[in-house]
């Protein structure tokens, strides 16, 4: 199940960003799960991280080279290489060095990225066997294939693009990812790949990429939003020929901020529409909040309540829950009686208590919609946050029970 | 479902304290849904009640008045009265208007407490009606009934007590309790209301309760261990004549202290059993913490994960669910390579990883066991904590996206 359509955009190429893509048999034959990105000298590359403390081999990996110039990124999908221990960093570094060798570049100019099942060891022979395969498939129209050899479970590839113009000069945008919402087994949940030809300045380009991850990937209500393999790369080519932007400011910045903000975005609500088992796309935004700490508690103690996700799925306009999620949510001070709940444009909770205008045909209305947006005013201050997340169905169990079975 | 045979307990009165029930037709027919506990003046009484904000009318009137020496509980099920607002407050208070008028007492020596649906009016009349066969019902071995009467999508009563001999003397403990732990519709979650013969100072019984319910009732992952109408009350009634238990020291206070914490592990973990859709009765233990908050921290994020719960479901070992959460468990320093976990008598991981002794079988033969035992060490200090849960089964997901419907 998938909430949506989820059809393949237009995928604008990236000057100077390339990506191949490889059949090698690590987990499934006959399927894409081997991907390499490539880029030249002299881009800026930025990295977030998964916070989980048990986070995979890769990882370690990436965030350490993030910083020495590299050139090349290795995916592959099947195995996470997570709680593999030393073996696992062994493994994650001979992946590296092959593709360093064969491409001519320091093992540490390379980046390795793994999803799927943990604590098995990483098939390092069938990763090295594809190298060449992938290496000859690399171009920079290989979006739409490198989509579908990072995918796990997830039932569809997630792409977006953006151009924007500044002072008659066009750039782009262009990203891929993968995972599937609040709901995924023991695959590593997220990995993201956004790619510019803007000339980035390093720093910035890390400082631009958190702030749009905070506004987007960091957003949805995801078990693993901390997995042990998440990461969301930007690799700024530079190839647009601008002078390079060096402070956080300026309209070309500002325009690039917007550009990154929204692919990453589209990338985001893929993720939760493409949610395991999800019959519904729900936005929760937490209006009138005093400060985003408390904004952020109440949207995730709702978006995190089974008994408001089951509510979701059976389209039952079930209020009570809602309120009572909010009515637990660890947040200094709440003013019951200022408190307002909307679904969609329908009041159901005014001043802490039951609409007036409440009729339960209006409530059901809007929770047989695939998308709903639950909308909640704390009356307290002005800080107003969103994240997404999905309703929990007989098939998330049914998916997440029989995983490996 | 529920877990084991919840065979209800031998349960011994508790001098003066009586209990009465009534069939009052407030949301079905034929079902006991109305009890009454009374006992004489002179005893003491200790409550704990929600945190939630959105707590119920009753929550309110019973926190406010315990303090005014009361005789009289009146609880109904079928209906929270929670989420109704002004005409909630005034239902509560006419419902005990009319018990105290009928038992000659004054209106603010009863405690009313509600458990069902929230948001729809009290049915007021059906109660009151219902209010002198419950009356004439008062006996001290009411508890069956009335453990029966508290009941809502609880599949069986839940009872237990405890006698203890202190200087010769005998003394008694005796409790019910109703809940269907994490598992609850928009139910009220929980009441529990316990008794004992014992003559204890208000202040020492309050604390005493406080302490018993931190290590019990608030130790199951409950969505609603703060839901709009959760309260456990304990009553001393004195009548077994001992000098009154003025500090919370003393061989006959650390017996009514184990005792009471007996009971309410009992009925905690009654709730815990009984919980909707649940097929495992899972013990989380977090030893080797350096603080109790990081413990709970790490207890909780386990117990909270539906990925672990799924995988307790199918009976599969999956450890690298369970590294997952204790690795995003939110505290303040962890230490991978000391993290060690075991499935009852069978490590799992040890050091930060796959434990080298662990065989998938091994795995397999504890988690097909109905009741698991999950203990985490994290080589950090000396703290250790427990709580229950359960599994997350289809059964979770019909029961609470059918319920309203």
């Amino acid at each position: 199940m998938a909430v949506g359509s989820g059809s393949w955009p237009e995928m604008h190429p990236v000057k100077g960003f390339r990506l191949g893509t490889a059949e090698a048999g690590i987990r499934k034959q006959d399927r894409k799960d081997l991907v390499i990105m490539n880029w030249d000298q002299g881009a800026s590359v930025a990295g977030v991280f998964t916070l989980n403390r048990f986070c995979a081999a890769p990882v370690h990996l990436a965030r350490r080279r993030i910083n020495r110039l590299p050139e090349y990124f290795v995916i592959n999908t099947g195995n996470a290489n997570a709680g593999t221990g030393e073996q696992g960093m062994a493994d994650a570094t001979e992946v590296c060095r092959a593709l360093a060798e064969f491409a001519r570049v320091q093992e540490d100019q390379v980046l390795p990225f793994s999803t799927g099942v943990i604590g098995e060891p990483l098939p390092v022979g069938k990763i090295v066997s594809g190298l060449p395969t992938a290496f000859s498939d690399l171009s920079e129209d290989g979006w739409h294939r490198a989509g579908e050899g990072i995918l796990t479970t997830d039932t569809r590839p997630k792409g977006a693009s953006r151009q924007f113009e500044v002072d008659g000069k066009r750039y782009t945008v262009t990203g891929i990812s993968k995972g599937s919402g609040m709901i995924k087994p023991n695959m590593a949940t997220m990995l993201a790949f956004m790619a510019t030809d803007v000339s980035v300045d390093e720093t910035v380009l890390q400082s631009l990429l958190s702030d749009a991850v905070n506004l987007s990937f960091n957003r949805i209500s995801v078990d693993g939003d901390t997995s042990t393999n998440d990461c969301c790369m930007l690799v700024a080519t530079g190839k647009a020929g601008n002078e390079s932007i060096m402070q956080s400011q300026g309209p070309l910045y500002q325009a690039l901020k917007e550009a990154v903000e929204e692919v990453a975005m589209t990338l985001t609500q893929a993720i939760v529409r493409d949610g395991e088992g999800a019959t519904k796309f729900v936005t929760i935004q937490v209006e009138q909040a005093s400060s985003v700490v408390d904004a952020l508690e109440v949207a995730y103690t709702i978006a995190h309540s089974p008994l408001v996700k089951t509510a979701l799925f059976a389209s039952d306009p079930n209020w009570g829950r809602i309120l009572a999620a909010v009515g637990r949510a660890e947040i200094e001070e709440l003013k019951i009686d200022k408190v307002s709940i909307w679904l969609d444009d329908v009041c159901i909770v005014q001043d802490g208590g039951v609409a007036c205008s409440y009729t339960e045909a209006e409530g059901e209305r809007v929770m047989n919609q695939e998308e709903i947006l639950i909308r909640v005013q704390l009356g307290a201050g002005t800080i107003t946050e969103t994240l997404w997340t999905t309703d929990l169905s007989h098939e998330y169990v049914r998916i997440n029970a029989e995983y490996r079975t």
